[in-house]
């Protein structure tokens, strides 16, 4: 690849075909040479899966001057992975992830391939940002996310992150008025009000399927999901301590003896 | 079940059949009635994964007074919700899950399903401990960690856990010295420094193995790898805000129009 083009090492978690992943593809090419190593198959909610009992494979698709992409029988964090230490052989410049069909806000970052993928960027401190539309249809309009996705691609590419930081950007779907910019957010609290849908299959064994509905347990105005339902894009700089620190004191009397 | 009794919701990521999970439900069942849902299979490393484009199926194994055992086709985050919303059809009194067989401190809680069972039980709001031994081996030994488990799994049911909080607990694997007690403790910063093997199978196509070694990048004695390294069980508070909260003043200015 060209060496004074920065490399962009590019997934997502519905799969090579995905048009988001063909918006976002076509978005990086414009700030970088890019490698694509994306999974054969859709892989979403697939939260942080590494396969680590089942060999990988990569199939090379395209090979031209600044563009390579690869198919992978891997989950998200797999072609991260992959893409860095047996494709690239070192790290790439930025990780970028998506463009996924439907929201990574608030809670759905825990159950997210495409945030897994750039978590795994973070862990290795590259510079990876997840982009998600609100919108979880396969023919949703991507168009009015590239100036979003180049602003934010220019600023991480130009000054870098905070180590061990990524982004996870969610854009608003189109609904007539247009994006009113962008908002630098935290998580939201929010939930899924889940029922398990009890049916009968065929031969009469029972089986179940997940459904919910999203439920918010915030009402901040500094949140992402304040800033979507409000047509900004969020921004989320996320880490991956999981620590509550605040609770640490409050159980430290569990350290005695009995 | 009994009423009087706490309704404790075990399950685990190695499957139904692991030792580490045998252990586990014997000292659950010590502290209240005891509903098992686990994989039917090992579901390790499966992160955060949850079924949403298959059908989900349990299978009872055993029904006795205060204890009932399902093994199910799906994730440990599944089995979570299952157990909760179409056994159950109401909050446990606590879940648990493990025991691990092998640690899932520091960076490892991103990638374990014994630790995203837990945070789905933070996620509802359910007191929820995982549970983990530094020993991979499918025959370690597991004896010691009673102790520990009960005394941890009594303090959450009398005292329960701040908000939205759940414990990941990993316990030293014996070493000939006694476990000096227990630590609560931040997730160590550590990384695995991975390489994959490169092989060709016998119709001579390309597939990779993912291996790894172990890196702490934290020098901290108040961490869980300190914790370990010392012989003690390590209990980190965790919550599920991905937020790096002090990145967000630092990107402020993204949000100006160019």
């Amino acid at each position: 690849m060209n060496k004074t083009k920065p490399v962009i090492l590019v997934t997502n978690d519905d799969g090579i075909n995905a048009p988001g992943l063909r918006a976002l593809i076509s978005a990086m090419r414009q700030l970088g040479d890019v490698l694509v190593v994306a999974p054969d198959k859709p892989m979403s909610a697939m939260g942080h899966a590494v396969t680590i009992t089942a060999p990988l494979r990569m199939l090379l698709i395209k090979d031209e001057p600044g563009y390579r992409e690869y198919s992978c029988n891997g989950t998200p964090a797999d072609c991260v992975k992959l893409g860095q230490k047996v494709v690239l052989g070192k790290a790439p410049d930025m990780i970028v992830s998506g463009i996924n069909h439907g929201s990574n806000s608030a809670i759905n970052i825990v159950y997210s391939g495409t945030m897994a993928a750039v978590l795994e960027g973070a862990i290795e401190n590259i510079p990876s940002i997840g982009f998600s539309l609100t919108d979880y249809a396969y023919t949703a309009n991507f168009l009015h996310c590239e100036p979003f996705i180049l602003k934010i691609g220019r600023n991480v590419l130009d000054k870098g992150l905070p180590a061990y930081t990524c982004l996870n950007v969610n854009i608003p779907a189109l609904n007539g008025s247009p994006v009113k910019g962008i908002k630098i957010v935290r998580q939201a609290h929010a939930y899924w009000d889940e029922k398990y849908e009890h049916r009968k299959d065929p031969q009469n064994r029972d089986y179940f399927w997940l459904t919910g509905i999203f439920k918010s347990l915030d009402d901040g105005e500094d949140t992402d999901e304040w800033a979507l339902l409000n047509n900004y894009v969020s921004v989320v700089p996320v880490h991956f301590d999981l620590t509550s620190h605040k609770t640490i004191p409050l159980l430290r009397d569990w350290e005695k003896e009995d």
